[in-house]
């Protein structure tokens, strides 16, 4: 990879930036805000500054639209309009996105697929730009039927340079798991802060007594607020549905207090405490791999129904190449995966009828 | 302070051993677990193991008492009848602890003042002791009505020599205060943890989306589960009061995302945030203060009245003495606090009918 483009340079297009530049790749970029484009320039996060989307995209291998959800549509196709032939994106809602693109642009929306990276941060903007944000957080992908299989493996890959781990998801999938671990806790967290000061008006005292667990838990209600609504509105029902569930455990337990019930309590404390514990904390490194050969037809969905069983297993995906094009009557993909995983990777690829080799790396 | 003693040696205990050695008091300490004794001894965290709370009370200014919640009124009853002058715990409830202690003891309550570290900390044991584990942290105790002035004088000196803040609040108002910034909390991360959990039997990849606000969000629900049925049972009606405030309006978020309202969700969100960043983060070292002196005629429940007005307004009290006996036909009480709170407080003071005289402290 030589020449990515960025559209957009806050927080994340800034770090992806710095990452890549390091990394000797050429990074060219565009901002509707000309101010933020030129310190982008000056920290060092890109190599030029672009005048227009078009401008940016030229010549570029992958184009990354870092831009807030409701702009993310029009950028992306502005990027396919000139020519990119892989964009990519990092909202954090990604049906309707996917879908908008597909509607907006029906005949070049294989080229692009949804992303986004799991990195948290209460950073607002460029200033909190590192370039190790994403070292070995998990980067979702959401390739879809029509995916066009080059076009995935270039994203792949530059995910992968930025030290990130990819996992592939279905579009609304995502938007469902990130309901339960992003949106939710965030509307959680936010209300918690709120009921709190509210109360904290009546009493100073209350929020002198707020000891590291409350400080831990209400973290991420310090961060932007302006990028909440967006997602509120985008992923509505998928979080709605997720906030029902939510209230109704939280009511249980209400009921389970209530009850003193001190045995189902600990049970839910101790449940609760295992499940925390084992929270995956990203890979480790030097960690062996497996390369697996999977011979495939011609049929559209194939590289999205591989690489998503492989992340509908939590199976990162360290590598993605389609050896031949699958477009034209068959190929082969080559994924990498965790040597841990691979045995029951290739037991479900076998069961959903996909011949496969595998072969440990060294 | 010369002598103190410590009833429990698990993380606080140990902890205020580490730290009270360092500055030269002699710690004596009894455990029902022989073995946890002798690690404290082994860690250096006490002088001396002795083989009964009437054996380690000997001698000592003030006794505290670390043990669970249930066990404190026995603990706090023998160092009473070994002729303890001061004795403290360190209960997360504050309530039925004191009115335990008055009811098994009436004749001797007035030498108890309940306490509780806000110092949060997700170990377990006495292997997590640290003796800066309460530098700058808040530290409430609880005089009440029948609080004997020498007592709390050298509880309040105890907590001080920690390096700890502290804050005098009625137990009950502890009570209700704790239950919104502790105790909801813990039951709040535990419940989304193990809502996730539960999706994430079915989903292995919905864990790995879990980036940073899920983590410190939900790091509370890693701690040790056993103290928490405890704490549920016996601070029950305020958590289920609180649990009430918090589920009510996060039904109300949940409804303002399903009717997509933008801006109530903004308003909620910016209101938070600013809240969260307000969060008080312990006092600047080095603030000036100040000296007041409030002649006091003898009357049950003055110091309490005096400190928890502190306390309601959310100061510190730095220093506190009762410089003739409040007992014997009134005194002088001498509290230092912040000059910046100096004002207010002794316009309170006034208002409720005491006199004061105030030194800026150099």
């Amino acid at each position: 990879m030589k020449r990515v483009a960025l559209i957009g340079t806050g927080l994340v297009g800034g770090s992806v930036g710095l990452a890549l530049r390091r990394s000797g790749v050429h990074v060219r970029a565009f901002d509707r805000d000309a101010e933020r484009l030129g310190r982008a320039a000056e920290i060092g996060a890109i190599d030029e500054a672009a005048e227009s989307i078009a401008a940016a995209v030229e010549g570029a291998e992958v184009v990354l639209v870092a831009v807030p959800v409701g702009q993310i549509p029009d950028a992306v196709a502005a990027a396919l309009d000139a020519g990119a032939p892989a964009v990519t994106d990092v909202g954090s809602v990604k049906a309707p996105v996917v879908a908008a693109v597909a509607a907006a642009r029906p005949d070049d929306a294989a080229r692009f697929i949804g992303g986004h990276p799991m990195a948290g941060s209460e950073q607002d903007g460029l200033e909190g730009a590192d370039p190790d944000l994403f070292v070995g957080a998990t980067w979702v992908l959401t390739p879809t039927s029509y995916t066009d299989g080059n076009a995935f493996a270039s994203v792949r890959s530059f995910v992968g340079a930025l030290g990130a781990e990819v996992l592939a998801v279905e579009p609304a999938h995502h938007d469902a798991l990130v309901a339960l671990v992003s949106h939710v806790p965030q509307l959680a967290a936010t209300t918690l802060m709120d009921v709190a000061a509210t109360h904290g008006e009546e009493h100073a005292t209350l929020l002198r007594l707020a000891a590291g667990g409350f400080r831990d838990m209400t973290r991420i209600a310090a961060g932007h607020p302006g990028i909440w609504p967006d997602i509120c509105v985008a992923n509505r029902d998928a979080i709605v549905a997720a906030l029902d569930d939510y209230l109704s455990a939280l009511g249980r337990v209400r009921d389970l207090v209530q009850a003193a019930d001190r045995d189902a309590l600990l049970d839910l404390l101790e449940r609760a405490r295992n499940a925390r514990r084992r929270l995956p904390v990203g890979m480790p490194t030097g960690e062996p791999l497996v390369e697996l050969r999977v011979p495939v037809v011609d049929r559209p969905g194939v590289i999205a129904e591989v690489a998503t069983l492989a992340g509908a297993m939590g199976i990162n995906i360290f590598d993605f190449e389609t050896a031949h094009s699958v477009e034209g009557g068959g190929g082969v993909l080559v994924l990498v995966v965790p040597e841990r995983d691979a045995a029951a990777f290739e037991a479900a690829l076998s069961e959903r009828g996909y011949h496969h080799a595998s072969t440990p790396l060294p």
